[in-house]
């Protein structure tokens, strides 16, 4: 059941029912993975539970448990995907803390020594760049 | 059984075997909650499972799934505690991701609107300010 504080009409809400499009990645009974429309870095991935959350806080417990598993395995793909050196992931919670979406997202980001982060929320890439990398990422998960 | 990949000497295994100190705002069967030494704002705790594994990407997907609702638990602790706006969760894998202690941590960090964030493995915290801000953390642990 989702939560009381969720407002079904959110973009990732909308990206779920296939209103509006995404690049996915990953999919199963109780998770969607797709492309950050506003990458922080090439690979950057968000893993969203099919249940209806605000975010962390008002999630049912057993949701964040099917859901840090797909976590866990997109983490590995982009890692690979990317030959990247290490993975940050990130959870927002209210927009003091950056959230801008209102429905229970986890960021997976490749990071390589020395490279920064682009900001939150910045630029549009590109569709065709967001689906190549989608492509290597699920080649990875192809290969796990 | 702990990850290939796990160094049995690091700082947060010395914590668990209480080898060295901690301030402890949490425990049970799989995992400890306790105050960062180096924190990034008022409130900031770190989440580990007692399982070892050297971060998310070697973690036993059981271990992550038994882990998250604890981080859950302890975020709506600080938001509550520390009167805070949100509430930013970080995990860091491998040291170009931010990494600097190889046994898997989440951090929970209370945000509040317009107050920015003291760079990470900044600081370190007076013991005193650590312990008064843990027993208001247990308080709220304690009203949930």
């Amino acid at each position: 059941m989702p939560s009381p504080d969720y407002d079904k009409n959110n973009i990732f809400a909308k990206i779920l029912r296939g209103e509006i499009p995404s690049v996915r990645v990953y999919e199963d009974e109780h998770t969607i993975a797709f492309m950050d429309v506003m990458p922080q870095a090439p690979g950057h991935v968000l893993v969203i539970p099919r249940e209806g959350s605000r975010n962390l806080l008002d999630a049912d417990p057993a949701v964040l448990s099917r859901t840090i598993p797909v976590v866990q395995k997109l983490a590995n793909a982009v890692k690979e995907a990317f030959e990247a050196d290490g993975v940050f992931i990130a959870q927002f919670n209210e927009p003091a803390a950056g959230q801008t979406v209102f429905h229970l997202h986890f960021h997976v980001i490749p990071r390589h020594e020395g490279a920064g982060l682009k900001p939150h929320g910045g630029k549009m890439e590109d569709g065709a760049v967001l689906a190549a990398h989608a492509e290597k990422i699920r080649a990875a998960l192809g290969n796990s």
